[in-house]
């Protein structure tokens, strides 16, 4: 990545963070009773994520010419939904983790209970923001198709399924195949529905939803493969969802799998993969572009 | 209730009951990867609960003129999201309940994560249902006010508020108005939500949803004090989400707090009431007042 597209990728991604930031504290209620829930939601929803999913969904839509202001409440459903799935697998009878970017998770502040009710809560008010009637508006035909792909995308089949899978191999121990499996539903099926949603809001078109369809996969698997490089040789994670404690666990890695090398060669693969299923869209696809480019080079 | 009435009500919930077990049985996924997590949403779908949500939404739908067909996907995503909060309710980390109508609860044959999972995989397949594509349709802005009210009731406002309610007043107490909160939000809301979607997929009209609305309301409160009433003098409930094991955790009831007697008179006075509130339907509305009469006589 050269230092243009380094300091236009900066910009570009505070920009946008700042967006989305401001639509969730909108969407978001404030307060209610009991309090214990509303404060355990706003506690994982405003934990510094980097609101990956919201900035691809915001930067498909503008990739086939749409605006950001009718996806602003797609974009933050999608978020709402990455929460829940981080506060739950963190879990005590999951991941059992203390700690999620250097905070305490939620079973640790608010208790078990109220962490397993706030990922609840979560992923329902995602499906009341996605249905809700907004000034800005697409037609209900799009909106429901909208929510079919992410409704998928979370479910048994999607994300549901994969962490079900992750939690088992773990026990029984996986091959390749199941790793790829594992990350393909549990991380990468709400970035494919991330990017599709976004440029599906505008009717982006068969071709270009499939050609977003292609750079999301790729772009899941190498986020995955950069967060398990990472985690050997630096110390943080971007996209997935492990938590720097893979290793101490035993989990299967790229890396621990095919040796550092080849994990690399396979991260670098799926960019170029992803960059060349954009062909066909013209500069307004640029920042999907350099993001891509970004998860290969990014040291932390 | 009288005879009629009696047998009226038997031949209607066992015809009703098993037309909404044939279509669960068609709309959730059979098998899939990893076999665990399927089996645990089908064991605590398919556990021999009552499908009084669902069969709510069709006798709502009936009531204002409608077919069953199409209001069968949004009578079983009911059932789906009542069957998500039964097995999170159970958790040890909740109600902490080994049996859920004499069988093993889900956590217990599956283990917690398992549990947590197929929760969540219930509540998202609820919006998959929801949302996809059928032959026999309704608008779709219809659909989108119907994912609107069901998701409302279901989330932090509703059904998730009202568990997390019912959770923290355990351990500080509650007096009358939250025990009455607790039951509007945790199995009020997603009853009245049954019968005004049932309503709003044939265009109801603002006066018989609202009337609905009202019937509904009656009726949620209506289960649960019959309910409490039944766990003194019975051993069983049909609608509420208490386990039977409320008194011996010194659970808050309408019989505790204010004498059987008294709890008997409310619960006369709901069923009244939600009766009045269908006085302008015909006689389409007979299995709504037939379900009501029957609340209050049932004695199991």
């Amino acid at each position: 990545m050269n230092q243009d597209d380094d300091l236009f990728l900066k910009a570009y991604l505070e920009d946008r963070q700042s967006i989305v930031e401001e639509a969730l504290q909108r969407y978001l209620p404030e307060d209610g009773i009991p309090a214990d829930i509303y404060k355990a939601v706003r506690y994982s929803v405003f934990n510094g994520g980097k609101r990956i999913r919201p900035i691809l969904c915001l930067a498909a839509a503008e990739a086939v010419g749409g605006d950001l202001a009718p996806a602003m409440p797609v974009a933050c459903a999608l978020e709402l939904i990455h929460s829940y799935s981080l506060i739950h697998d963190d879990l005590p009878s999951m991941d059992n983790d203390d700690f999620r970017r250097g905070k305490p998770t939620c079973h640790k502040v608010f208790g078990e209970n109220m962490a397993i009710l706030a990922g609840d809560a979560l992923l329902t008010e995602a499906f009341v923001l996605l249905s809700r009637a907004e000034k800005v508006m697409f037609s209900a035909e799009r909106r429901l198709a909208v929510i079919q792909e992410i409704a998928n995308a979370a479910g048994i089949a999607g994300m549901v399924g994969g962490q079900a899978l992750d939690v088992i191999s773990e026990k029984i121990g996986a091959d390749e195949n199941t790793l790829r499996e594992i990350h393909r539903r549990k991380t990468g099926a709400l970035i494919v529905a991330s990017v599709k949603a976004g440029a599906m809001i505008f009717n982006g078109g068969k071709e270009k939803i499939q050609a977003l369809t292609e750079y999301g996969m790729n772009i899941g698997q190498a986020f995955q493969i950069a967060d398990d490089i990472l985690n050997v040789e630096g110390d943080s994670e971007l996209m997935g969802k492990g938590t720097g404690s893979d290793a101490a666990r035993n989990k299967l890695t790229y890396p621990s799998l095919m040796g550092m090398e080849k994990a690399k060669e396979k991260l670098a693969g799926h960019i170029e993969a992803a960059i060349a299923s954009l062909s066909g869209f013209d500069d307004r696809a640029m920042p999907l572009i350099v993001i891509a480019r970004y998860i290969k080079e990014r040291k932390s």
